[in-house]
């Protein structure tokens, strides 16, 4: 059961709510653009549904309102930001800017960040750069799901990974996945469907394989894209390791098991070895490679090569990454953004909370 | 049935083969080194192995062994090299040096390389950055074997990427994959023994699941990292997409089902839209983030952390990205490095074509 809004309803209810908790207007649009994003590009999880999260850790004082983010280190082509434990919605986008301002300037840029936290979808980070003909990354930890091949513990998060590529006449290509074989959300609609899971997707809290969707529930752990050890699990582990120490390590935040956890109510890990959770943004000029018009044509042949390959029985097109979610994003502009009735009723609760209407 | 050599006696061997075909002595070192890393971490089927296949390559003239390989293009952190048909095995650790020289000025250095050829294993080239205190990034693209998911057709290589970073008192994390499930390599163990491979690896030509190891000889395709939708091949088709875009678009190289073969027997794909393979080569200084005391002391703390995960049923420890190869080395460094008797007849016949002993 679902009701449809719309997104400048969404995104207006959003915004004010952020300047409740003292957001400036600057912010406050910021963080709404950032948040709303994920409900556009269908990724719901990550949308409106966590508002009231992100406002609980402001509650607990982990998430500050009023940030004085900064750049504490950089030469000409990195930096290190300091979010000052502002919201990740906000500091992420103040730090993919950085990258693009270097970029501009010496060809490319590359920001490591700490003491931020959860900075909604990384593909809406990685997409700035696109409007400048730039090749834009975003990455980032986040608190322990994942147990490395091998292994039962909780070492990583889903730490998920974001490139966009500009392209001419076709759209830009846009990957963004988390570095496990199914993120989290993925699990939760089985859970509601009462369904089976597929096997590779977690493991039990004794470290067995496992098609029971709520293992998470019960302690288990999500698995490394491939699986297991004979499906390439080894190259998911290295995947989300590498984010983890790009985010974490380069820059000062946590890490691995130690990364806070986003909701407000779990307990912050002991002996924690940095600040807040890191990310990790980079953006390449294309004209520091090659003409932006020579790459967007071979760009454009690509897609439209990879586009037109024989698919299989069942199967009528091959897509690129971004396809479906910019198909969504032009769906939900035009007939608005389906919520869940908890969804609303949480919207409703936080609106009644501080007096905003929804 | 294997022999077992001495490094310095394939290394020797190899470096005269190349310059028996006219290499500098540089380069006949450079690329020797190169090939030989291979052997000494276990991934026999990019090693010596392929000597007799690089010198094919050669006798048709694909491959120039006195290129001038050159900066096309640069700014402060990026440039494009044109290798000038070298061989990879030469072309790759000039455009990794250059990485490096940049990353020295500014703090980053990013080369993209068009006009090359098979570099051998990724891994030997990002690792050229660990002695300068620097991360190290290389990956290439390959001609197709892989089907995007959805489709049955050869569209990708099996593209690698490997990341180095360097650590204090633990050996440094060194990722080094191919963004499939499983190489050809794996495949063709299982054909020597005749055994079935697993589900998820490849596919047949007309595009349904198998699990015989000779549908790569049959027409068919590997599959990318994650197997099948379910299971995420939408993340590892993006990967080698990317591997593909940053090595073969923003350089000028021939991409997705252009690139040319490796077997100097096959015919050159026809409509090349670039030339040559292409390669894409990072460096990071680690001092452009932080002191590299400080993160090598909390990449030491990730790994010992890491290392001592709670593991599954059945498995006694949880490895670092690496391990297993850095293993190898040790062993082979001081035992030798076994061959197969076709590997061995191979060297044999090529040592009597050129005049060199074996």
């Amino acid at each position: 059961m679902s009701k449809t809004f719309s997104y400048s309803q969404l995104f207006n209810f959003s915004k004010n709510i952020f300047l409740k908790i003292g957001c400036s207007d600057t912010d406050a649009t910021t963080a709404a653009r950032s948040l709303l994003s994920a409900d556009l590009r269908g990724v719901d999880s990550h949308g409106v549904a966590r508002l009231s999260g992100y406002i609980r850790l402001w509650e607990v004082q982990r998430v500050n309102a009023t940030p004085k983010i900064s750049i504490v280190h950089e030469t000409p082509s990195t930096a290190v930001v300091n979010g000052d434990r502002g919201l990740g919605l906000v500091v992420a986008p103040f730090a993919m800017q950085v990258a693009i301002d270097k970029a501009k300037q010496v060809g490319t840029g590359w920001v490591s960040v700490r003491n931020s936290n959860h900075f909604g979808i990384a593909g809406h980070h990685a997409m700035m750069a696109l409007q400048n003909d730039m090749i834009g990354i975003a990455m980032t930890n986040a608190s322990a799901l994942v147990a490395p091949t091998f292994s039962k513990e909780r070492m990583l998060g889903t730490n998920p990974i974001a490139v966009a590529i500009p392209a001419g006449e076709q759209p830009a290509f846009v990957a963004d996945f988390a570095t496990t074989t199914a993120a989290n959300g993925k699990l939760e609609i089985l859970q509601r469907k009462n369904s089976p899971m597929p096997l590779g997707w977690a493991l039990t809290k004794e470290g067995e394989p496992s098609t029971d969707p709520n293992e998470i529930k019960n302690g288990g752990t999500l698995l490394p894209l491939g699986g297991d050890k004979e499906h390439g699990s080894h190259k998911g582990y290295a995947l989300g390791a590498i984010a983890d120490i790009f985010s974490g390590i380069l820059s000062g935040a946590n890490y691995g098991p130690w990364v806070p956890p986003f909701p407000a109510y779990l307990p912050m890990p002991e002996h924690m070895p940095g600040e807040g959770i890191g990310h990790f943004f980079g953006a390449m000029r294309i004209d520091a490679f090659r003409t932006a018009d020579e790459f967007k044509l071979h760009m454009d042949k690509w897609i439209a090569r990879f586009r037109s390959a024989k698919t299989i029985p069942g199967q009528e097109k091959v897509l690129i990454p971004g396809d479906p979610e910019r198909e969504m994003e032009a769906e939900r502009m035009k007939n608005g953004i389906p919520l869940l009735q908890p969804v609303i009723d949480d919207l409703e609760a936080i609106g009644d909370k501080f007096k905003v209407v929804f």
